[in-house]
């Protein structure tokens, strides 16, 4: 691929989702949750094949940069930016995007979430690469997924007119992005079939997204200007720090993509993608046997009349024994052991409040 | 009571409906699976209002009776009457009856298993008073209980004509005595009002009992006539371990009740028994929340959106945490995790069979 493009990895995250495997010590991308690779050494991975080491970069807070640095040492030391406070991936964005340009003013950059799962992985690529093309005339380029089911737990991009030009792929100006909806507009975006998932990848120029950060975000481009200047100098950490604190935390796709002029959207299908934002969704990540049911990090299963049952140990060698059991979560990790219905996983967010308002520190 | 009244605990099996929490060396009755006490100190704690420590008896296998002497020392160790061997509860009563004739002529004695629960022990004392006082007009009498579902689980006693003469409770002849029934079968039963459970709770002098024996078990008979000519001299133990190793493995309901003479029961309602018998049993014995959640034995159990739920540790203190989970038994142990459909729990067994078949000992 042209020495251009870069990879620029947000890795910064916490999310509670996945408790009790994920805890604030330990959070989700840096866990061998699917296989023996953690999330974040996957990520890496998959794009080993399109970008050289030093054309991946990874965004991400001091607390993770050197566990991440352990997982994946091929990454140089100097692509590793850190954040000194979370304040939203528009910062985050234009960080890479200003660090990026300084080094290289052609640069075109993906952004993509260190925690997410893609099955086929040639098919990202294919897209990857169609999508720099469309960025590389100047558009703010965003993966969508096509919606399988509808679901509440992602923001939709409604795709518009095909964009103008030949492409490798069919590629699409987006009409609106939309905020995570409830079911039953949920519902009426996916018969409409005109609406992606909003993955969180995006494909652009350094140079586009910081003209469109500029006109959007002054603050944001003021302060990302300071910090360009004094990048490379003495005074870099410092700058940094100084201008970092007083930004706010806002999201690319509210800060800059969702008034942005020129903005495309790759409507991708087959990816078998997977957000991996919740334990229900490792049953689309995971292979279940026949019952429907999946053990997985874990000592021997017995299912019996079990169907549809995730089984996920944490550390545990022990025997599961499962009786009758229907559309189940276990996480079965030393010091907790989760019982859920798989479809209402997402509620594992509520315990975790209620664990934190009653200061039961040592579960968090 | 009076001294010629006396009380035999059967506690010589293993069973394993309640695994993983009984096991092959820890079986149920020298479990604490209620509150503080094992059943078989809660057993012995219920007589001793009504007999003293020398007039209990039990009859037990050698392994386990060193641990009940521990738990119960109040019972003289000459109480205890070792079983060489399983076979059956025709000979355990018979043994026992063949050693209290020995000691006492006049001896009545009540057949109590070592691992039930009975919640009323008031209304028990008072039955079991009034059953002694059928059984020492030479009745064999049994302890039938209410039913109050259509269980498939126990044996039927179905009654027959009031019993003659004036008792402190409703006595009735027994007109037949049935197997463990099928769905159908115990609908009927329960709709036609005059079947009662097997509680395997029985009363009657020890001569009536020997006599019956002797009638339609002449085996037997003779074994426990040999037995009791050496008992109390030095060749006790010998003739009692080569008589023993002989006799048939029979249960004194299809052996000796179901054809003797005068056999008498005493529906017992409201006594609030169990037979432990699986962990669905569990919800009758505890008492729920208000939810139907019970938590014993185990550590913190938040339950979320959960009813009808038991959570039983067996020695761990982890966190146990429920989402969205219905009519389940969760049975948190060391080595081994259940999650059962309450319903469904009967089931352990043959998940106990599938580990012995594939020799998993150490689970047994």
């Amino acid at each position: 691929m042209s020495k251009h493009r870069y990879a620029v990895i947000m890795a910064g995250g916490g999310g509670t989702r996945l408790w009790p495997i994920s805890r604030k010590g330990s959070p989700k991308q840096l866990l061998p949750l699917i296989g023996q690779e953690t999330l974040f050494q996957s990520t890496v991975a998959r794009l080993k094949n399109l970008f050289s080491p030093d054309q991946i970069l990874v965004v991400t807070v001091a607390e993770q940069a050197r566990e991440m640095m352990e997982q994946s040492p091929e990454i140089p030391p100097e692509n590793y930016l850190i954040e000194p406070a979370p304040r939203g991936t528009a910062s985050v964005v234009g960080l890479a995007a200003t660090v990026l340009q300084k080094r290289d003013p052609d640069a075109a950059m993906a952004i993509l979430p260190s925690d997410h799962f893609i099955r086929n992985v040639d098919l990202f690529h294919y897209l990857l690469k169609a999508a720099f093309d469309v960025a590389e005339n100047g558009c703010l380029v965003t993966l969508g997924i096509t919606p399988t089911m509808p679901s509440t737990a992602y923001g939709y991009i409604q795709q518009g007119e095909p964009l103008d030009g030949e492409y490798k792929y069919p590629v699409y100006t987006v009409k609106s992005f939309k905020e995570k909806p409830d079911e039953q507009t949920a519902q009426q975006l996916l018969r409409m079939g005109d609406h992606s998932w909003n993955s969180g990848m995006f494909i652009w120029r350094a140079d586009a997204i910081l003209t469109e950060i500029h006109r959007q975000m002054p603050d944001l481009g003021k302060a990302l200007t300071g910090i360009g200047d004094s990048w490379n100098t003495q005074k870099q950490n410092d700058v940094l720090n100084e201008k970092w604190l007083d930004l706010q935390n806002v999201t690319v796709d509210y800060g800059v993509m969702e008034k942005a002029g020129k903005v495309a959207v790759l409507p991708a299908g087959g990816l078998g993608w997977s957000d991996v934002g919740s334990w229900y969704s490792l049953f689309e990540v995971l292979l279940p046997d026949m019952n429907g049911n999946i053990a997985t990090n874990t000592g021997q299963h017995l299912a019996h009349e079990t169907h549809n049952t995730l089984v996920y140990g944490g550390g545990s060698e022990r025997l599961v024994v499962t009786i009758g059991v229907d559309d189940m979560v276990i996480v079965d990790t030393n010091d907790v052991l989760l019982v859920c219905k798989a479809d209402q996983s997402q509620k594992v967010k509520e315990v975790v409040e209620h664990l934190k308002k009653h200061r039961q520190e040592n579960y968090l």
